[in-house]
Order: C-alpha cells, then structure tokens, then sequence
C-alpha cells in the first residue's frame, strides 16, 4: 500500500499579540511546509509565563490579518496558553502536528523561559501531546531584522516535520542579532543560570502616593560553554530542549536520607 | 566565641489573595519559629503561572489584617512574583531566610505546579538564591479544614530552618483532605504525569456572540507510587523538590547526535 503523504498542521502562536511582526515573520518563513492555522492573543501578553484565564470567559475572533497568505487566523482574548488550548479544541478540533510559538521580540534565554508567555505556550503544547518550539530574537524592536531568524526557523522546523518527533518534545530556540552571514550556525544548548537582577524605581505619582517599576540588569552568572547565554554570544542559534517534569531528583534522594519526618 | 542565635526572616505570600483564610493559616502555623512579614496579592491570583507585570507599575499598601498576630502585612497590586520580588527590595530590603506560599485552597500537584501562582512564588524565591516552599490543599472550598495542614506545615518549615539549606531548594507541598489522624505521614515524591483533559464549554451572550468557559477533568496517566498524586491519593502529605533548570538533557544529548543542521 502506497503511504499517501500528509499535509502536517502547524498551529502558530505567540505571546507578543496577533499583529506583532514577529508572528508574521514566523507565518513567512514556515510557509509552504504544511497546513499553517495561527491562534493567538489579541494583545500583548508578555511576561505572563503559564498563565491561564479561570476567572473569565475567552473569546475567540476570526481576523483578516494573515488573508495575503491566504491563513486562517484567530485572535484570542486569553493568554498564550490559553491560545494553544483553544485552538486544539474549537479551531482545528484536533492535536496539529507542530505548534510554533513567536518569533518573539526579545530574548527567552536562560531562566527567561519561565517568564516567557511564547516558551509557555509551546510547553502547553509538549504537555498537550504536541511537539513544540518557541522561538526568540535577541532584539526588542519592533524593527528587528528576522532575515537570520527566518531562514533557520525554517531550516528548524524542517528539521522537525523531517521524522517522527517525540510528543512531549519542546525547544527553545534564540536567534542572536546577526546577519545569516554572521551566524555560525545552530547549538544544542543547556539553560544558563542567568538571570535579571531586579531592582523597583520608586515614582510618586500626581496624586503623591508611591508606585514602584520593575527594572532589571541581565547577569550572567554561568561560566558555561555549553549554555545558551554563551551560544548566543559567540552569534549561534541556540536551541535547548525543555522538560516540564519540574522534579528535582538529586534533592529528592537527599531528602528521603536526611529528613526526619519523612515516613 | 558562642554563636548567637539569629531570628529567620519568614516571607510568606499566596496567589488567593491576601484575605485568603489559607495565607491566614499557614501565618499561624509558622507564628513563633521567625520573624513573618506578610506580602502577598491584593486579589485571586490563582493560575497566574509565572507571569510578572512589565507594562503596568505596582502599588504595594501596608495593612492590617495580620494587626491581631502582631504580624507586619502589606498587599500588592501584583502577580505573586511580583510580591516576592518587591518583598525583597522594598520590604525587607534582604533576602528573608525562607520563603512560604500558600496555604493555597485547590491542589498543586503533578503539572499544576506550572500553572500555579503560589508555585511560582516559591519558585521566584528559589531562582533569588532564597530556600522556599509551596503549600496548597486539595480542598477548594474558602471553608476548607486546615488542621492537618497546619501541623504539616510546621514541621515542614522547622526542618527547613533547623538546617543550612541550599539556596535554591523549592519544594511543592500538598496536603490530601484527611483529619491529622487519617495522615500517614510525608512523602518525597516525583510530579506526577497528570493533567486536566481539558474542555471549553461554549454558550452565547445575551449579545449573541460566542463566548468559552475552560473546564476540565483531572486524569492521571502515571501508573508509579513514588508520585505526588499516589502519595495524596494513599493519605500522605506529599513534598516534590522542585527545579528551575528545564532543560531536558536527555534529549540534548538526542538531539547532538541526531539532528543535521547542528553545527
């Protein structure tokens, strides 16, 4: 019996909102490698990690925004995770075969990942059975190059859609700022221990009372060569894939030996 | 020269709000082991995840609803990481020697851990070098018996302080709905693969437009003894370390070998 080929569904999602360039980039550069549907927030959602809405009701619109590419978009009221669940149930009724998450506008290195509306949504995805990567770029502006990011997002998921992936599989891919030229090429990174180092501007506003701002300068606090941070640095892609088993199994066997009432 | 005894600084907050009779509990279940200065949010936070307010400043007021413990208290217009980090700066411009969230009314087992903002405090707490844990009760009810868990709680917090932790120990507490007669003890376990299956029940405003409701059914898919959900499900009070590190180093190694584009 001849294997009739597939068209894989890739569902695009990101936390940067619907009309961010960076979704828009991602939709260009995958085009073509299979049936492309994108959900996702119908506002910025940054920094809201593995939200999800309890409280509320969701809403869910069909957009015109990606109709030149001839894909079926939806806004979402929701969080980024909300976005994936949502598409899985009432947009395609069915698990896609690659949810995608990004390009988001600034960097989901390090311990960023835990923040990063765009890595939770594609966690979702690994827990929901769905293969997944969020994809990042080293760069805030809404002017961003993604000529670099475009050309191995591509390759990326090429790479994915090429063989039978594990479900749970999640990556988290950066792209420094760098020109195709400029890029070394694609490392399998672990998570750096790196983070901001926060620190509140006290404000009072007109009425004289204090409000406070989270600011935070980034450090880098692993001497690694083989973490992400560095990869990035050194102008690699860096790729680290992700678990959402969050047990720490080196301090469980200590606990079970040192704590006294443990039964 | 005789070490004087030095009195632990005891962080507590939640994601049920600062009126929540959980955060209230695990307050008097720690009252006497250090000093406990209360920061916690000024609304339900619950399924915030790791989200952090970026757009929006935060207020943070001094109450008094810890005036009758003779307990400093403030509330927080923001997430419960929000609360942690600010507690730190603005606070009690130190690290506190623990960090405890919770008690928090509904369970955080298995995946949860993901969504929850009490969680996610702890582990805010842990990626700031500050030891912490995260209690939750698998009883949603604002009425819920909190007897068990208060003795659980204290001693859990007491074996913390009565030894040099390492600085990023965060552990996932929960507590089954049994008297303290019923517990058999605590057990060190793994997070569970279980998850809600989830659900979006669809009804139509008085608008005629579509609006979702997210429900689901709690499944678990994890057929071990040594987990969390087995624990509860078998009256124990169960403890899981938590990690921050996500990378999933199996599959990094995977990945080295087998992926093409690598460089």
């Amino acid at each position: 019996m001849a294997a009739e080929k597939k068209v894989p569904v890739i569902l695009v999602t990101n936390d940067d909102g619907i009309t961010a360039p960076g979704i828009r980039n991602l939709v260009e550069a995958v085009k073509g490698l299979g049936k492309i549907v994108v959900v996702a927030p119908d506002k910025p959602q940054s920094g809201m990690g593995h939200a999800i809405t309890i409280g509320l009701p969701l809403r869910l619109h069909k957009v015109t925004f990606f109709d030149d590419l001839e894909i079926e978009a939806y806004q979402c009221t929701g969080t980024p995770v909300d976005c994936v669940k949502l598409a899985v149930d009432k947009v395609l009724h069915q698990k896609p075969d690659i949810c995608i998450s990004g390009i988001n506008h600034g960097a989901n290195h390090s311990i960023n990942v835990i923040y990063s509306g765009t890595m939770s949504a594609a966690v979702e995805a690994a827990i929901e059975s769905i293969p997944s990567v969020g994809f990042s770029i080293l760069d805030y502006s809404l002017e961003a190059d993604f000529t670099a990011a475009r050309k191995y997002a591509r390759l990326i998921v090429e790479e994915m859609l090429s063989k039978p992936q594990e479900k749970h599989t999640v990556l988290n891919v950066n792209f420094p700022i760098a020109t195709p030229e400029e890029i070394k090429g694609v490392k399998i990174c672990r998570q750096a221990y790196a983070k901001y180092e926060e620190d509140f501007i006290e404000r009072v506003d007109p009425h004289h009372r204090k409000y406070y701002w989270l600011t935070g300068e980034f450090v880098n606090f692993d001497e690694g060569t083989d973490t992400d941070v560095w990869a990035l640095a050194n102008h690699y892609v860096s790729v680290v894939p992700v678990q959402f088993d969050m047990t720490h199994y080196k301090l469980k066997e200590q606990l079970e030996k040192t704590w006294t009432i443990v039964s």
